[in-house]
């Protein structure tokens, strides 16, 4: 075995590398490749007994470099009492990536609720936070081109739909496309990368001004940005799909023809799951995350219909009046095998649904139409009508719980009748099981409707069936 | 207005002078004294517009200082790339207290399921990790005494009865009762938190360890510690709070009367609430977070039944052969004051659910048992018998995902009705809608039961109905 110490120290050192070369901005290229040698020392350290573990729990930091291109600037870096370099989750993907890889998982379909963390300026009243909660879906697995890609879109209309959120659109485009078309506009290699996130911008900014970065910031030549102008300025349906696939400029690339090959397949199995009607193939999406690698799109929700689908005229961009992105994703077939040893592929493809903005729309949504939020799912507040009956109603809540029945009782050894009664009427409670003296005596309990007030006296022994009955009714 | 770059420069000063005393270890109120200065601070840079937001944002850490005791060492403290101090959250009990006390919420029962973080060794053969998910469920408000408490265990004993985890005990005693305690014995004031501390010990050393540490380490004197010996060997239920409310000692401290009349009012809740099979007052039981100050208990799960419950003998502590604690709580009725400007008080009491250990106990469970255990909600998958169906696949699945019914196809254009049926089997999907030549031609699905491998043509139009049929039955 080698000597941990010496291992140890040289991960020190070159962790340092690392380190510096980022804060110089040093290439990609060059910053992966001393990763990789710092992750081969922790391998060669993960020789011992717990040696596994300690490889997975210190390269949280590791993990996402080079993965979110431009966008890796708000990724939260984090020093803790030892001087370890930690980082947080950025989003769901990268983790979801390691994990199967770790596990060596090669299909599997699932969704994720978490946190996720942004080091941006926050802005609340925009529902822009540094901690946030992403909801992803993804499917990973070797499958036949485009289907498990056209039920991602099926997902999100179905989740957009049912929601009510108002009407939406979702943009589809394919990063083979972009690429092809950086290609054929006479974008230099290395600049894709840079000028497809310029591209991203357009959401955003008007093409002037994303046409001046790509210009005056990104060096691009003036001719090349005009080419993308064109092209950028092009959405609609599988049509236009076919139309580029004539294109005397777009079709010289190889890379593009696949890209919109494959538009054209996703439309037709979309159109069998009936969401062409929200689907537009819009040359302008770009999504900045260096991951992607084939089919990408982001929904938005628009005001009152005034955005185009893919049946609409092509040129109606300016009319679309975007009120942010509520979800995005697309297909990333090689992150997993970037964290696999042998570089084994799972090709996955995926969405992050925004929740909390979502969230904070149906928040809105309920407030402007005063709608009365219902707080609690109790069913019974066990209530008492007269003094010194708390052990009366802890008996009967407890034979409710026992049965399985949501119930509550109020904390206070003798609470007027009123006030139990408002409570039910605060929350939602919809029904009060209601002691006195006289029930006891009765072997009965009043069981109070608090939407009509009907009262109806039960005997004890009916009253769990009475309340299962008249709860499974409503 | 203030000068704002004069402020934030004594914030920096301010913040290394905390941080200056934690590295020295200097004393609790030597601490938060200053963290005050630094809120303060902070709270004067809040005057600006978004100052509120700011204030909330950066004070993750000054949250955290002073609530946990010695258990402090535990947390993550993190510096960001701006050097802004931050830590994880350690538990969910004080994020809990801050988010009443900002938000003036006086009354709330509410759970939460989320992740905390411990700088500790991980061990992950005992389920013992760094990031790890807390259950929480906890009731605030201004009520009459041990009602609420009382409601905590009745759901603790829930919890572990319904998810049959084997026989458990649930112990139970009081911060006040200990430091009554502590008093009568002649453990001087200032050492009550640090013999506290070791008191908790008992779950894990004996007790001549735990006196060895008292004398030896934490410089008590010997008779007290013998004192502390015969106490922290009693367990029992309402009786054992009776007999020491007549102790000559232990009635000499108003503190430990108060909470031994409290213990025994919460026995006569628990009495009405049926659990009382489970709950034992026990003197050994300390939990050393500094927030509690009343009632604290902790639930363990015990082989077999050998240990003793508050029914059985007293002194049969060493039959009790526990497995390790699954969940713990207790009265923090300090803890959101501590957040408020004014020190308004909102009494809490609360419990975390280790649902990691429970659900790797219950892993275990299931696979000494073999279990089948079912991967996937899908109730069908809609399959083909000969090939170029995917369409008619595409189409039927949108057709059942309309219907509100869970279904999948396969992602492969040509797939064989084996290793269709096979997927089945495999992930226990209980029906299979199988479309053919035939069938499509004729206007039926067969739709097959994996299970019994009966199979029966439905009409088209019937279909849904039919699968709704069959599943509601399962």
């Amino acid at each position: 075995m080698e000597d941990k110490a010496q291992i140890q120290e040289a991960i020190k050192v070159q962790g340092e590398v690392v380190r510096k070369l980022k804060s110089e901005k040093a290439s990609k290229e060059q910053i992966d490749e001393e990763v990789a040698k710092l992750l081969e020392l922790k391998a060669r350290l993960g020789g011992g007994d717990d040696g596994k573990h300690q490889f997975v729990l210190k390269t949280p930091k590791e993990t996402l470099t080079g993965k979110y291109g431009e966008d890796s600037k708000l990724i939260y870096d984090l020093k803790d009492q030892g001087g370890e370099l930690l980082s947080l989750r950025y989003d769901l993907t990268v983790p979801f990536a390691r994990y199967l890889a770790m596990n060596k998982i090669t299909n599997i379909k699932r969704y994720h609720i978490a946190k996720v963390y942004r080091r941006d300026n926050p802005a609340m009243t925009r529902g822009r936070y540094r901690e946030f909660y992403q909801c992803d879906f993804d499917i990973a697995g070797q499958y036949d081109a485009m289907i498990p890609d056209a039920e991602c879109l099926k997902i999100v209309h179905e989740i957009l739909s049912e929601l009510e959120l108002g009407d939406f659109r979702i943009k589809v485009n394919d990063r083979r496309i972009l690429d092809g078309m950086f290609a054929v506009c006479g974008v230099p290699d290395d600049k894709f990368r840079t000028i497809c996130s310029t591209v991203d911008k357009l959401d955003k900014l008007p093409w002037q001004e994303v046409r001046k970065e790509m210009v005056d910031e990104k060096g691009l030549s003036e001719e090349a940005a005009d080419q993308i102008g064109e092209y950028v300025s092009l959405h609609g349906g599988m049509d236009l799909a076919e139309r580029l696939l004539q294109d005397p400029r777009m079709s010289q690339s190889k890379q593009a023809c696949a890209g919109l090959s494959d538009i054209k397949l996703l439309f037709s199995y979309l159109q069998l799951f009936q969401v062409t009607d929200k689907v537009v193939f819009d040359l302008s999406l770009a999504r900045g995350l260096d991951y992607y690698t084939g089919v990408i799109y982001e929904a938005v929700l628009t005001q009152a219909g005034v955005a185009p689908a893919s049946n609409d005229a092509q040129n109606g961009s300016e009319e679309s009046v975007s009120v942010g992105s509520v979800a995005g994703g697309g297909r990333y077939d090689g992150l997993v095998g970037m964290f696999d040893p042998k570089n084994r592929k799972v090709p996955c493809v995926g969405v992050s649904i925004g929740i909390e903005r979502i969230f904070s729309i149906m928040e809105q949504r309920a407030e402007a139409a005063a709608e009365k939020v219902r707080t609690t799912e109790v069913q019974v507040l066990v209530a008492s009508a007269q003094k010194n009956l708390l052990e009366e109603r802890l008996r009967l809540v407890t034979e409710l719980w026992n049965a399985g029945i949501k119930a509550e009782v109020m904390y206070k050894k003798n609470p007027k009748l009123l006030s139990q009664l408002q409570l039910c009427e605060e929350t939602g409670i919809p029904l009060v099981a209601i002691l006195g003296e006289q029930e006891l005596k009765d072997g009965v309990v009043k069981l109070r409707v608090v939407a009509s007030r009907e009262e109806v006296d039960v005997s004890r022994s009916d009253l769990i069936t009475e309340i299962k009955r008249r709860t499974s009714e409503a």
